[in-house]
């Protein structure tokens, strides 16, 4: 299969997964007090932006993937669709972190975000790691060191989800600032082995 | 018409309706024991990611089947907009097998379920069986054996969810153990018939 | 604008809004019975799929009409976001309908219902009408008689929507099959002249 | 990276948040009076209005700025990610805004609104702005008068938010007015230097 396919078909889920993290808020009923009440609802918009940036900086570091790509075999497609699978369940433990946040079970909470997010972090590694490792899917054959220096590039995120669930059952504002620590870490400086000259 | 503008529209129903079983995950609100409260949802997240994997094995699926088309025809895409019609109703079907999974009317539920599942099956093997008897569609003729071994590897999953939706009515459980083996079957095993070259 | 772009986003919109009609079926919650009140819901059945349908037809048919433009202005550009803006309203209606099928104001839920109908189409066959006369947007010239016999074919369906309106007000299950049936028509009767070969 | 990757998954997000906009319209639930009842609603259709078109109209802007460019950088793309999570966010403010337009605190609700277009109108101009400046981003340079007329067509919309917001506090219904002219402005007037003739 052509890797436009399967992108298509993973820029609809994450694009639909994006926005659906805009379900999470919640207009609040008052008779008065309405900014009060809007303000009230801060961990809700701390969720949403992060998740938003977090799925966001997933979508391009995806698109740099597979425009890596030749072609794409079966066993790619089905993690391609676990890594879906996880990237829709973004807003369910978003809406989860945002509701326990103020609340005793927030490290619970901060824990299945956590766990989320690592496990995106996880399949997508371990897509680009499998297409190093397969022959014949890369556009261009990467040397070792480029190879190396990719995976460990995307595996610094890892240990900082673990740290940050960790951290997260002391306080989980600890926690989201980490979590998005590693969105910015992955905006600003993920880069994969050049592998052809872009079309101009 | 282009196979490629039907397949877009189809990709787009599939993602969006694939991407909402995230709705059918609830937080639930406590004040202690949320991780408790959490784990009593497994229905849900068993039928999540059951039918994740099914309507994305049946995105696969379609591709493979669009991927060998030339150019589709009117009674082509009703058929395909029949198709999107029992897709798009998997978040309902899903959410009714979670909600019930534990609960006297389980084998009513999913029997729903299955129904959904053997009627997307349906019209999908149907959509390939016309395509391989009307002339023009394809874009090779594939030979008679190919199209009698094609058409018999789809067919087997419907008997299966006959199976699983009288099984369902002893113990729903056991159905959907079957349903996630359809769904690994399809994922592991369904091939068609080569038809042309894949542009590198 | 090339009409490709305007395109893929009216897919998405359209596909979306097709979609969404399944967040209107909700699910029962009944200790016993579960079939029962199922089938008490009925309504909410007959429109999903009329609804589907007749969205999924405008679809078809909009490619139909953008796959004849060889550039789209300005004008036709904001009249396919009121065409949007119309065919996202669809689920509100859809739900209005069923909510109201076997209730005492189900001629006015019918009423709103066609109106929203008669405004896919009217605004449709408007699109349809411009291209055809500002010189310049079609892809090969039509003559003037493919010209009139096809808007007459757009728009026997509003007559037929003011009518469905009308007796809906007696019973609104005429007027749901009257829907029904124009779907139907539009499916299986609605043709555009040839404009160009298609690429094979 | 291609523009036209991330026009697709912009076109996504935008197509997913306008179409969202449906959800803020609730079915009423009432024994007698429905037609009433759904006139009161009154509020939520005047919203639905105007963000959808604005929502479009930017649509309609960004596909004319990426229409220009010949590739996109990082900054580009991370802004793009920011309007889209500003654009994301507009069935919430809508929802807000429709519920609060008959109530006290109708000049909050309008100035979120308000605040929410703005952020729309800032980060792309924003964008475009970064893009007329960057070498090697457009498809070919524009002149310095062309560049500065262009950012000016943009600008307009922000002093009359600002505005809309102020007046909105008076009376929001004014700030709604406004808003719908803004959008009007932006389908009619804007237009961006020619930068290549587009293909036929």
């Amino acid at each position: 299969m052509r890797p436009s396919r399967a992108e298509a078909f993973s820029d609809g889920v994450m694009a639909i997964a994006i926005t659906l993290l805009v379900l999470d808020l919640r207009v609040p009923r008052v008779e008065h007090g309405l900014g009060a009440a809007l303000l009230a609802q801060w961990p809700s918009y701390a969720t949403y932006v992060i998740s938003f940036l977090t799925v966001g900086i997933i979508w391009l570091n995806h698109h740099m993937v597979f425009d890596r790509l030749r072609r794409v075999d079966r066993p790619l497609l089905l993690a391609n669709l676990v890594l879906l699978l996880v990237v829709a369940l973004v807003p369910f433990t978003t809406q989860l972190l945002a509701a326990y946040l103020v609340r005793p079970e927030q490290g619970v909470a901060g824990a299945i975000y956590g766990a989320n997010m690592a496990a995106m972090g996880t399949v997508f590694g371990g897509m680009w790691w499998y297409a190093l490792r397969r022959g014949g899917l890369l556009a261009r054959p990467v040397t070792r060191a480029e190879a190396r220096a990719s995976i460990a590039r995307f595996a610094v995120g890892n240990p900082l989800y673990a740290l940050a669930i960790v951290l997260g059952f002391l306080d989980v504002r600890i926690g989201i600032v980490l979590y998005a620590a590693v969105a910015a870490y992955y905006a600003a400086f993920v880069r994969l082995p050049h592998v052809e000259p872009e079309p101009a």
